[in-house]
């Protein structure tokens, strides 16, 4: 059962009973919702695909830890090449479900980052963390669960560190320390798949000042565990799936996000479920080994829907009449330039990996930093591309409903016809997934910005790395310029 | 009666009846539709400011045709100074309302436009189209009517021209020729404000080849004229209004477009109200007129927009507790120059306009157009700023129905709260405006580029503007370089 | 004389004798050095031009202080006309000269400036300052003399003002105030023109503290009066002049620009001369009229330079038999764009221009800026696309001396034809003027980012301009959310 | 003597008598010339080096042909590994001299290219041109040969193809095909280290049909065969070096760049030294194989042309007293961002790398392009940084034997000192320095835009790649808009 089936990760669910509140009401069947239905199926999906043999070697891997097959979500990432496959992987599911699969991607940083700061730690400090969290992992292994990770806090006053805070549960923190393990409190924000994940890997969200023990804490919890209340997002596009119908959501099948707000109200921690309680000079290490590979696979994912994204402005350029013509293939190349010049710097990432004590292997911070915020760059570059070639539909299309009305129909279906060989209907679907896309309809371009990192995270990261090797450049210049030896 | 009051605007609407269908069902009462109710009041609010003194100078001017007082916005631009009022009016009302008046806005392009286009042909051909336009004019301007301009045809294969097409309804045309008047055929596609505003002047779309008479034709028409059927557009963010509550809607007074595709199922205009009838040789000047004209309200318009978006961005800044730090105040400055860029080339073309032969004065080409095509990327760049600026809440904010929950209200409020003296409510509200402003839930970033003519038009019109000076540049060049004398 | 000839300019420079040095030694006749003829002719060119009536309208204008005609380079400017006029002789004249006419350009700040700082101290000072100047300014204008501006200090530790400096000297500074006079010492760096004209206005470079009185100083100065000693720049390009021949040179003519550092060796400046003398208060003032007026000149400047670049690279592509390829046509168009958002920026600044209390009209402050710092991306974005339309011969060309070598000239005509039409010697020539152009063999870049204030200067003054206008725009937002009624 | 010194290779340049004409004139010692004595020296330095143990690792490396080490740069490249040491022997070296060494780094591209060519020619042709080669390349290795390529030919029309010129000698070809051997006759522009090289090989630049047969020519040739005529590339900053001295010239060792126009009248080539001859199907593959190896030593160059660029800026802004501000800092982060997303994309491409059938490891041709394009709008973009940052002195410093002047020495000491604790001298070279990379005194602007091939090029690769992936993007499309199953 380390690779369990698509009917299997559902039934999981079903059994779940988390507390999820959505436009004020508690929600009951998870699996039955308009906008928790398309993350779930993107979920099962992953499962599906897994167990086929066409995706064995990019789906799944060997586990030292149980002997076996197991996904390659919760794999530890023992060399470049397991940093390759998970890329690759990242990349080309988009292109099946063109969205967010949050409850099996994030596993991998968040099952890795633990595996090599709880390493660090306990060689460090003596504590028995490490092999308390390989006992969880191979659980997880075995039994092929969907593990979500929650690090970011929701943060209160900006300007304020976790300690320095009015409210002292802004960062979430321990709250109590017992016999049998600890109390929680706080509240993580925005957590892709949290709710339809069977764990959450709980993190913290920043490096920490000797003095904020309370805030380093780390551990593992089931999303419907007592006390955990998650809040559902409500995105404007999210709306559509109350009053439309399959043919206007752009991307049906999968394309809502899912992401909830998880409130820890007092919650119980077993100690066996704990990785990391007070050590709060190994929270940074944990942070960025986290943000190290999320964010690799983060760049992978909106790789994956440029991808998407060039392939309907190209079709949709076809709808229209105009093809390939050269005015469309330059504004492509453009777009695939921007995200190429993303693809080559993660792929330098994994090329120039290093291992961390634990064994993990980490992406080169410089490049997958640089990676990362050119992708963000390039989704925003390709939404205005994209919308450009597509024309005003993006917005203006009218309804599944509109094109059935008995009136209307025909007359719709006659003038809003692009190509005389294409189907109205096939037009209208392709600008609703533009729309999907470029977020119009969709959280894709807020997320890509700040899924893994806002870009100012990147651009620090960056800038460290200049101030490393500047002194060297100085000293180059100065020698060529005749003035040391 | 020339200013008419915000009341008698909306009871001239309430008395027309339109053939409307939204969601695939026919509606009856435009003024209380969640989707309609918006832009009827931001014309209300247009119609509600002129009648106040302070916005005279800005609002209303003196027409030499009524001898009175008329709304700008159906004004006849006789000077400079009319063509910057009218700019400013644009600017500055977009501050008000942040969403779009097309059924007033554009009174100004597609009157002027005609105005100018009829004086040419009787001048040229002894027609008499100018005095019945005239006469048009006087009763729009004593009646202050709204009326909203549809040049955009459906357009078919954009590969083909009109007269190309494999479906000759692609672009709107003459389908019968009578005494009392003409019968026209065909779909304008995406107009802004048509089914609330009380005429539509109606005009090709590009210019036409001599064998293409029946799609030179221009004329006025009441929007619900017998076989004109209205089809509402549907973005996605329009679905919110049907299940979510004020707080969530961003700007939820006027925050929806409100265009529909207009078509005209063989509708009879009486000769009066006809323009232009097949004088295929004036299309392409009339298309230019209206193009001049409406890019440079479409430029204010969306300075306006970013304007609005650079307050957000500023207070969302505020509320998360980082205010104007340096950071902050360098990613508003870049913001603030894209956007100037295109206000100071707007007021270029102002300050170079042109007076046409009939009186009517044009912004000058080139600085229009490059002012339109740099306001597109503006507002795509600052879009992508805005949200950097402002986080991941801007999608996944939950429901007003969750803050007003009895359990998770109280922690809401607890946990999205930023700084500490903002309401967390006032944070979302801004949150949400974001979203609404940054397109995640409007149109706004598509209707930026394609609104009045898409970037490729533009680059088009800078392209001919610099291969009528480049011949004198070569031949400076080739003076320095002493090839020539 | 109001408008002197050709001749009667380098005559008045023939009788100068300033104290000028260059590679280490005194240069006698500065009219037949290789480095200054070139600036030197240019100046001339304006002269001659001017007397041209063809040129009436655009290099002259009406004087009220001299009651007749008047160089429009030392005119006062006392509307929005003179502005746009004498911003239109800057760019125009470029395309003549393609190279620098500081001598004459700078005139026009320096004066104008003064003008208006000289009247505001006198009214709030009760001083004498406004009518010696005006007494200086006549005669400048009867006699129509070129006058350089002086304002760069060489500034030191720039992270100290001037009165922080280790060296004193380091900002230009009063050093004894006699009953006849001022003695004056300190340098201004890589003046323009300094060395051609016939008078120096010598400005502050910055606003001063009140303790800073000393630096707080302008007069005019005969370029050659005793104590002032010029130190020529050497840019790279300009050794070509020992070595090359005519060909070899891309802008033989007028190619050299010809600045000049100034020492000022405790030099006495009478009285009558002096416009300020320790009126800290003022300096900020005059710094700011001046920079506003020699930003929009030097924009105009800078449009000329592209102007020229477009064509020579259009040329190129039709030598290399490439001519206007959509390729080449959409490279020149992004360079166009890039090049005239710039002007339309600037054309604004004049549309919206304030009068001082002087009656000095001052362009707009925050399109100005705009236009000056989108001026240098273009020109620098302008090398890159001309360096790629015109191939590596930019840099590799061989020299006349080579095309006259009896043996390898037949060879290098044969081989370096491009098109089979057009002599070899032509492409070789248009080569060299855009390596001139891209500053491979000129001063233009680096000049473009710098004269009239680096790049820095206008951020500041654009981001000023915003927080003066953010707090209304933040306002807008609150109210449009919901949170301000 | 597989490794020569630098003594050796001297004397071996001295021992050539190669005809060279520079400014008309035939030049006889080309090692004392001042402009061939700087890319000798960098030649000489690269040798040195080899000998170095601290270098083995990077610049030598072993030879499977000669069984022993041999210089990196004539290594046939047989894995990943070698490209990876091949790229950074590219990199660390521009540290050191920050010019060309055309005469050892084309070698790699010019051996292995023509290695792998011919390997599928005999494979295909059965031939014999691979074991002819490989002889030669043998002599190479183990006399640790200089050896420069020679692929761009003069290309007359542009607008023509080899075969199609007015002249047919735009293109160099084969004229006489004897039984000793063949005579060639053409001309190869721009050549760097053609003339500082023992040897040449000469490649065709371009694809060919079947009948342009003459053209597809390939062979190995001595810098000083009889009828080899050099001319000398005459950029502006070489001038300098007959008027100036060593602190005048930024870059006084190694920076100049040497380059000939090679003309081949009538040039016997004996059999064994001829690699292709007529094989006009194979000539698209062999530049292939060029142009994908020397585009990425060329970017690896670039990158070390900015690292230096990024090392003189900082320095010059601690020169100027404003160290490494907040504003510094960034403007050098957005320089560093732009140059390592070059260089992770030629990381990419190495870790991409592809065998040919010959067993040479080729870089993947999407990264590479995509590196290189990238690499020169960095190097643009970073001259401009550059450039703000350090002033306006870039263009204006006066010349050492200004600052040797007794009268003016000590007053351009104290007038152009920026930091007190710095020698004005120090400041004044960085100067230089700056001048000279970012290209007011060098070629490195344009040659990072041409060398190695025009971006037009790259943006042709880069097409094609995604044309090579763009229908399954859209069929992804398709399927996800439910279009297709």
């Amino acid at each position: 059962m380390a690779i369990r089936t698509k009917e299997q990760y559902y039934e999981s669910v079903r059994r779940q009973a988390p507390e999820l509140y959505s436009f004020g009401e508690r929600l009951g069947d998870i699996g039955a919702h308009p906008c928790f239905k398309p993350p779930l199926d993107a979920i099962g999906l992953v499962y599906e695909l897994s167990s086929q043999q066409d995706y064995e070697n990019l789906l799944t891997a060997q586990s030292p830890f149980t002997g076996g097959k197991v996904s390659r979500f919760v794999h530890i990432l023992s060399d470049r090449e397991d940093l390759a496959r998970r890329f690759r992987a990242s990349r080309y599911l988009v292109h099946k479900h063109g969205a967010c699969i949050g409850a099996r991607c994030v596993s991998t940083g968040a099952l890795n980052s633990t595996y090599a700061a709880t390493f660090d730690m306990d060689r460090k400090l003596g504590t028995n963390y490490h092999a308390r969290f390989v006992s969880f992992l191979k659980q997880v292994q075995e039994n092929d669960l969907a593990v979500a990770g929650a690090m970011m806090d929701v943060k209160g006053d900006r300007s304020k560190s976790p300690g320095g805070q009015l409210e002292p549960d802004s960062y979430l923190r321990i709250v109590e320390r017992r016999n049998d393990g600890i109390v929680v409190r706080g509240a993580k924000a925005s957590i892709s798949g949290a709710v339809i994940a069977n764990e959450i890997v709980v993190l913290p969200c920043t490096a920490l000042k000797p003095e904020e023990k309370d805030y380093a804490v780390c551990f593992a919890v089931r999303s419907d565990a007592p006390g955990i209340i998650h809040v559902a997002e409500a995105p404007g596009p999210n709306a559509r799936r109350f009053v439309g119908e399959e043919m206007d959501y752009g991307n049906a099948r999968y394309g809502a996000h899912g992401s909830t707000h998880v409130i820890f109200d007092n919650v119980f921690i077993p100690w066996d479920r704990v990785f990391m309680c007070g050590e709060s000079e190994f929270a940074g290490a944990l942070v960025n080994y986290f943000a190290l590979l999320q964010r690799l696979f983060s760049t992978a994912c909106k790789i994956g829907h440029r991808d998407l994204l060039m392939g309907a402005a190209a079709v949709i350029a076809d709808y229209n009449g105009v093809g390939l013509t050269r005015q469309i293939r330059e504004k492509l190349t453009e777009l695939y330039f921007q995200s190429e010049l993303s693809t080559g710097c993660a792929l330098a990432s994994i090329y120039q990996a290093q291992k961390s004590p634990s064994g993990v292997f980490l992406p080169d911070s410089l490049y997958i930093n640089i990676a990362k915020l050119q992708g963000v760059s390039a989704i925003w570059d390709g939404n205005y591309i994209t919308s450009d070639i597509a024309g005003g539909l993006v917005c203006t299309s009218p309804t599944a409903k509109d094109f059935k009305n008995e009136k209307i129909g025909k007359l719709l279906d006659k003038y809003l016809r692009g190509r005389a060989d294409i189907p109205t209907e096939y037009r209208i679907r392709m600008m609703r997934l533009i729309e999907y896309l470029t977020g119009q309809s969709s959280v894709i371009p807020v997320e890509s910005t700040h899924g893994a990192g806002s870009p100012q995270a990147q651009r620090m990261a960056i800038q460290q790395a200049l101030m490393g090797v500047l002194d060297q450049y100085k000293k180059d210049a100065r020698i060529m310029a005749g003035i040391e030896a």
